[in-house]
């Protein structure tokens, strides 16, 4: 397959090329793109060097691509990926340009597999936060159609991108080192600290990153009712997002039927081990390619078991991002034989 | 007042002579105990040298103080606590061995001044978890009954002691050097993680932080009805709690309504600037004596206006336990007055 990365440099960009190696995938043909800051760097993929080249309009009229990935924020989303889906490629789309589209699938291939077959060139891959919560309450959805969701975040800092996570790594070093920390990628200290999402706030109160979990949600599992209520926030993790979870079923779903459909769930892996308190942690679920979901308890504060509590954590940049992208790719691919 | 604290060498007892200094106690006598491994430690108070002295079980037969501060962890105060009240101290106790004893006041002054001033000797303070969570809902809980609540913790890592505190700080340089990081005090790597609190879970699935935040929030509010469903979560962070919080009230209360409750409580200090995406975050609550309150919103998810979300952020070691016992010993001064 001819395939293109657009926003190659990123931290999203780095991990598809992690996760194409790691999963074989049949890339004949790779091209690499980002800003004109970056053109020229030269990175290595499967023993290649390849240089990063510059997007310009006509890129995608010059060369054919099958499939290209875009990871380089909405507004380059917006002006390149039309054109791409316009030359033949199927684009799968990292920003949050097109999410809410209603012709443009949301895609977790885990979930709504129909839905991304039935795409018009153009797929999204939901926002980080959403995935996670989707991949550990769908299997629960499917016992119980689910009504509400309370949801409190742990985010990790590379949600905010490459210098982000490195401004993390150097926060650590001047508390080890007792230098005064400086924000300057984020808008507060990162490390030995945690604070509301850096998206701005609507008029409703709810940040950005909080509004795409409650509309993309709704999308992923079908479910324009779903009553969800978020709360943001951001810990000094590297890489992996944990969620405080809590549901209200329609029906009674009880902690050993919810055990029972999470251990079988794709994807998913049961993390709830009582005796030993061991349960999800971004340690455990950062690189891996599972949401890790546990702690699994009835709710005392809703009648008629009709409320669980869980925990869950995942890799917002591989299951959160980059492996979603490629499991599209995957899907499509299996999906046309 | 002649004065003592047993498990004067901890964090909690460090931070009471820090509170003491501070808001000026009258403090004629003080006497420090802690085990006897920390016997003989010298400690400064007031450019005052006490050495530490061991405990033993006819300290209290020996000497009367007028007021005992434990914070030894629930197995000494059960000892001891009773031998001071007997020879007629106060004991204000941090451990969590008497709070559920139906004649014993969980204290916290600016909520329950009346249960404290009919003390029988000895007051207990609340869990930290419970007070911050206490401050933040209280002035709401007085504008219309809160019946539910749904709470996710981002516990700071003093609360589990000097030690663990010691330990976040040479993970932070291991993690700086790229050293392997090895946990000690607490079951899992505190650095760059989070996890599930690190108390035994019951037979419900929750943990003691949580289950002490159910009981204790009911006991501190005098609603033995309200509906509590937390899950307790540390993090990398070293002095102060943040909670995210989901109500129900009985009767709607709007966000104007809230922020004006919450800008007159004593002892809370309203932190909901959205325009400048600033918020209650551990680094500003840390070593401050005001429990932060902000990111106050309608949740879209329940009608009639009934439901708010918020966030809150105290310092664990003050508000949480050392101020807390301050405060009460002061309120008991007052009113003898």
């Amino acid at each position: 397959m001819r395939i293109a990365i657009v926003g190659a440099t990123g931290a999203v960009g780095q991990e598809l090329l992690h996760v194409f190696a790691q999963r074989h995938a049949p890339v004949e043909i790779l091209r690499l793109f980002a800003s004109p800051r970056s053109a020229g760097v030269p990175i290595e993929f499967r023993s290649q060097r390849i240089e990063v080249e510059p997007l310009s309009a006509d890129t995608f009229a010059r060369e054919k691509f099958d499939a290209v990935f875009f990871s380089a924020g909405a507004a380059i989303s917006r002006e390149h990926a039309p054109r791409a889906v316009q030359a033949g490629a199927v684009v799968i789309d990292n920003s949050s340009a097109f999410r809410m589209e209603p012709h443009v699938p949301l895609g977790v291939p885990e979930i709504n597999p129909d839905a991304i077959r039935k795409h018009q060139g153009l797929i999204a891959v939901p926002n980080c936060t959403a995935i996670i919560l989707c991949m550990a309450v769908y299997p629960l959805h499917r016992l119980s159609r689910i009504r509400r969701i309370v949801v409190s975040t742990y985010q990790a800092i590379s949600g905010a991108g490459a210098r982000a996570l490195a401004e993390l790594e150097e926060q650590t070093r001047c508390m080890a080192e007792g230098i005064p920390v400086a924000a300057k990628v984020l808008p507060h200290q990162v490390i030995h600290n945690v604070f509301s999402h850096n998206t701005a706030i609507g008029a409703d109160g709810y940040n950005g990153e909080e509004s795409k979990v409650i509309q993309e949600t709704r999308k992923i599992l079908g479910d324009a009712d779903m009553l969800i209520s978020p709360t943001c926030i951001r810990v000094p993790v590297p890489r992996a997002h944990s969620e405080s979870i809590n549901l209200t079923f329609e029906q009674p779903v009880s902690v050993q039927q919810a055990r029972e459909a999470l251990s079988h769930a794709p994807g998913v892996r049961l993390v709830d081990d009582r005796e030993h308190n061991h349960f999800p942690m971004p340690v455990e679920a950062s690189r891996g390619d599972h949401v890790l979901v546990g702690r699994l308890r009835e709710d005392p504060s809703q009648p008629d078991g009709r409320g669980l509590n869980l925990f869950a954590c995942g890799d917002q940049l591989r299951k959160g991002a980059a492996l979603d992208a490629v499991q599209i790719l995957e899907l499509l691919r299996t999906s046309r034989v």
